[in-house]
């Protein structure tokens, strides 16, 4: 899994049927670029967050068949930003 | 998911049956190099997309033996594009 | 999908007997990294093909067991290898 | 699989109810940047570990669908910190 | 598949059950980083090697629920290793 800092709410009308009302969300590596994940857990912006990709991120977001590669697991007590791109202190 | 715009539709007359006709696209991420899509929405050249990898793509591109790593899944309604490569503002 | 351009046939005697007689090819990106593709479509040297990854590539070359993660899907009509790694004009 | 060091334990207390009670760690490559893994092998900090990722990290988090890309399945006997960038001596 | 070369056994001896006694090796990309992969093959020190990455590997290493996410699967008879990271001569 890796880490994300959630940015805002992504709004993409025209969309596969597959994808349904779910949430998208903007969020980023620290230094990293910008990816889009479905959010299950319910995070508001700013939030440093875990997210999971590959296969396991289709069941993560509801079942075996939803179209996701990238989906949020859960929201991170606390993180450090300026810790997350160097050794930690 | 990874945002993309779309460049153009590529055409690859000699392929593998299972591809079927299905519209494959060139996008690229912003900053990044370009990639091949399977396009089931309908998007135009230009248009910014959110695409799926992994094994998500496949049935999002139709059904599990879909020959594809990489399926747009929504078109964003809006998108700025100087702000894609950098903090949003 | 990603765009590749055929280096050579490579050749592995010593191999695994699930990967069966199938042709392997060394690709590469523009700019990129040597790969090593299945090519059920019959490439030749030169050539800029698409080739599928993640779970895709095992159905792409025969079967779901096929021991493949990069198979060729696909050979491009028409491919600028110069403006492969720029702008498109 | 990936070569990795374990900085700490992560606190998730909000996460999808897949996630179970499994205990998640910070980890990273020699010189790259922070994953997060689940631990069925009780490593402590500092430990050098072997993880696996894509769909096979699911199986060896427990089960088929539990939501994980990144597991770790051994600890490193013996491992050249200073080795792992470079050239083995 | 990705071409490695490889460089030594590793040593795990905790390691999750489902590892069963299977051979690692640390490989290592020209130029890249190191790995760490499965070798049902048998290879030796120094050999180029295939290895298959993805879902692919399980199967590749036995069965479809063997934690692995990459397998040598061939060793490549004659590999320039000076020609690894440019242009073929």
């Amino acid at each position: 899994m890796k880490i994300f800092q959630v940015e805002r709410t992504l709004v993409a009308t025209a969309r596969i049927t597959q994808l349904e009302n779910h949430r998208l969300l903007v969020v980023r590596e620290k230094g990293g670029s910008r990816s889009v994940a479905v959010d299950p857990v319910g995070c508001k912006e700013g939030d440093w967050v875990i997210a999971v990709g590959s296969s396991a991120a289709k069941d993560a977001a509801g079942h075996a068949k939803y179209p996701s590669d990238l989906t949020i697991v859960g929201i991170i007590d606390f993180w450090e930003a300026d810790a997350a791109g160097k050794a930690a202190p």
